[in-house]
């Protein structure tokens, strides 16, 4: 297996590994400039992290809330390559990057793979929970919910239709808020008439946050409004609650309670996905590679590493500690990196990275939000309506804007959610072979 | 395991196995009567097979050829329960049928489970080839190709490339006609967008027939056609060629040829569903149930069989022989089956079953099609608006008429096909294990 793509005269290379909002960014603003990029995903499609709770709450297709690279590209010169497979390691004496579809050579090399649901290392967990982190994710989690309720009705006792009917969120930042929020309005709008013979009341949703309030980077005012919204919905908020373990259905919290379900969901923390051959010294919290105000990776000249998958301290004078992992963040150390990568070509200097705080924003239901902007801070159905529009505007392609928009005004007339079909790809064996053979690369050349 | 529906008093059980066509048509037609109707299916919706082919073509999503059976029942009166589960067998002198969620009592069952790919005991076949039935494989089929495209750019030898390059369809019937067809589009439309860098021409779509014709359901001049537009789009037709097997990457013919491929469609033929305890002299030929005038199955009073499933042999006295396994014979058949049992219970005479032929058509590829009527034959851009219009008509649901109608629009302006993801969604263990329970429930009480 190779990369196929012969070096250009007079062209440097930058290979980027992810085409998150980072990646994507930086290989949109470096196309037709005088670099050969090419950009490295192991999914053939760019995704909008926002809005994955909705697919997994069955308001949305995977399809409406991600871009194929091939079609980002195929539009922009033929200085973009992209290429399906996953960063294994990098040789940075000589300058190659080992994938699961082959080696690379590169001039510069950018990380911008991101982050993967962090279970703190409890194998238990990790095993255990559906987290929420990709498409593959969300349908599953939207399968499980579905069957989980679907073997409610059937079930042989009791208790077992309440591990069934009780869903526990873990981690009470934006996603936490936001599913929890969802699946309360699935519970009031959608469920009713769906089980006509079901007890709504048997449904009981737990946000188990282990601090003592939900949305960490906003306010306090914002936080205790989210509570607020949610509580008002039905869920059941449950804060200053450290989960220890999950065991025979049942929830196991520090504090000695317990709550049973066969739903847990985790989106209780992130961990930067990590690439072999990284300096230990280079990797800080949360196994955040550590990069210079140029988001430089420590001690490698030519290797970079922008976005969640970074922390940059000591860089930024307003954020020593570095940055929040926001997809605003990510998108502007794309653009400054790029914007730095011709600079180094032109011999000029640098410019180190500067974070222009656009605010942030959670959504619990409809006309429930809360948004917060340098000066201004609202909540309620103005900064639901906010919230729509920002995400909307963010969404790659007109089609899935029209997509996504015409979804929502259904649901928001309807209170219905479209897609609630069970539904499994069936994996064909080429493939399934294939995904053996290409796991199988390691380390060495 | 239960289906915990209660008996009501004075009111007879109709348990119905499969929500395909003919077992919705059924159940909604006894809806409201003074029968208590219990569907299963092994899905949580109903699901469009005509249009599986454009699901696996990436040109709808599954979500917009398939509703759930909860939202159809969900309006009606609550004499109609949906159950998720999958029949396994029947102990007739008991009047109980055993499923995977347990068992339940019928006064009349209905066996409506349609069929499944045939691969005529070629377990090799069944174990490679990429069959597209239902969605869960038209979704793993699309994930196969999209990820053959990806690969053919990174492998290493030219002999790999032309294996994932070439594309096998085994079947010249509708189904076999049809994807070769989109194929052919995506071929000329998408990829060479999507691939600049791909020769086009390796790209060859294969349409393997053993007999000597396509769309043997149809008239001599219909299949002539329909093989000259696939020619005029590129696609290799053969007639006359049976294939052995596949091995190493090859289909092996009859006559000594082979092609090489990863892409092995398999739409060659259908076995109707089975279900335990039908006695061996009651299955016909491809594991059809044989049923009299009235689709009640032989030597079982209370127990009828609809739709693909069953053949009726002397019955209607056109198709001595059995009707072809078409839509419309489902629905016709659900329809007088539900008008039959009212008449038993109102002591009345039984009508016996007529086929009403309403024509049949079938789709190659923009303004391409073939539609045939009593007195009608048409074919060109008439008979695929034709085509367009009755399929549109024939999906449930007012959203999903909208979704595919857009979906169509933006394809036929942009020459598109959306929803070139390759996604999987991740099984959560809860679901796993329940599988693997549900799948132990054997033979026995």
């Amino acid at each position: 297996m190779s990369f196929n793509i012969a070096k250009e005269s007079g062209k440097k290379r930058v290979v980027v590994v992810g085409g998150g909002f980072g990646g994507l960014k930086l290989a949109n603003e470096l196309s037709g400039s005088d670099f050969q990029v090419i950009l490295v995903d192991k999914n053939n499609y760019h995704q909008f992290p926002p809005l994955i709770y909705q697919v997994a709450s069955a308001g949305l297709e995977p399809s409406s809330i991600s871009f194929p690279f091939r079609k980002i590209f195929s539009k922009k010169k033929k200085d973009v390559y992209f290429r399906m497979g996953e960063a294994r390691f990098i040789y940075p004496d000589r300058n190659i990057l080992q994938t699961s579809i082959g080696k690379v050579e590169y001039d510069y090399l950018i990380l911008a793979a991101g982050t993967t649901s962090n279970f703190f290392g409890n194998k238990h967990i990790e095993e255990e929970a559906i987290p929420m982190k990709t498409l593959s994710e969300a349908m599953g989690l939207r399968n499980a919910l579905l069957s989980n309720f679907e073997r409610s009705v059937t079930c042989a006792t009791e208790q077992e239709r309440r591990e069934l009917l009780n869903i526990v969120v873990v981690g009470g930042g934006a996603t936490g808020v936001e599913i929890a929020g969802a699946l309360a309005e699935m519970k009031h709008y959608v469920l009713p008439k769906d089980y006509p013979d079901m007890d709504n009341n048997l449904l009981q949703i737990y946000l188990i946050e282990a601090t003592d309030r939900l949305l960490s980077g906003m306010s306090m005012d914002s936080s205790r409004k989210a509570a607020e919204f949610l509580q008002e919905m039905g869920v059941n908020v449950c804060l200053g609650k450290k989960v220890l373990d999950y065991q025979d259905h049942e929830v196991l919290l520090e504090d000695g309670t317990s709550v049973p379900t066969r739903t847990f969901i985790w989106v209780s923390g992130v961990r930067a996905n990590s690439i072999g051959n990284i300096p230990e010294t280079s990797i800080g919290r949360g196994g955040r590679i550590k990069v210079d105000a140029f988001n430089r990776v420590e001690g490698l000249p030519n290797v970079f590493c922008i976005g969640d998958q970074c922390i940059m301290l000591n860089g930024d004078s307003e954020y020593p500690n570095g940055h929040p992992q926001l997809a605003q963040v990510a998108i502007q150390q794309g653009k400054l990196l790029a914007d730095n990568l011709k600079r180094m070509e032109a011999g000029q200097e640098l410019k180190p990275f500067r974070y222009r705080n656009l605010g942030s924003m959670a959504t619990v239901g409809r006309n429930k939000a809360v948004a917060e902007f340098s000066k201004v801070k609202t909540q309620g159905w103005f900064a639901w309506f906010l919230w729509l529009v920002v995400h909307l505007r963010s969404i790659l392609g007109v089609r899935n804007k029209i997509n996504v928009l015409l979804n929502w005004m259904w649901s928001y007339l309807t209170y219905d959610r479209s897609f609630r079909l069970i539904v499994y790809a069936r994996k064909a064996k080429e493939v399934v072979e294939r995904e053996k053979r290409e796991a199988e690369v390691h380390w060495g050349e």
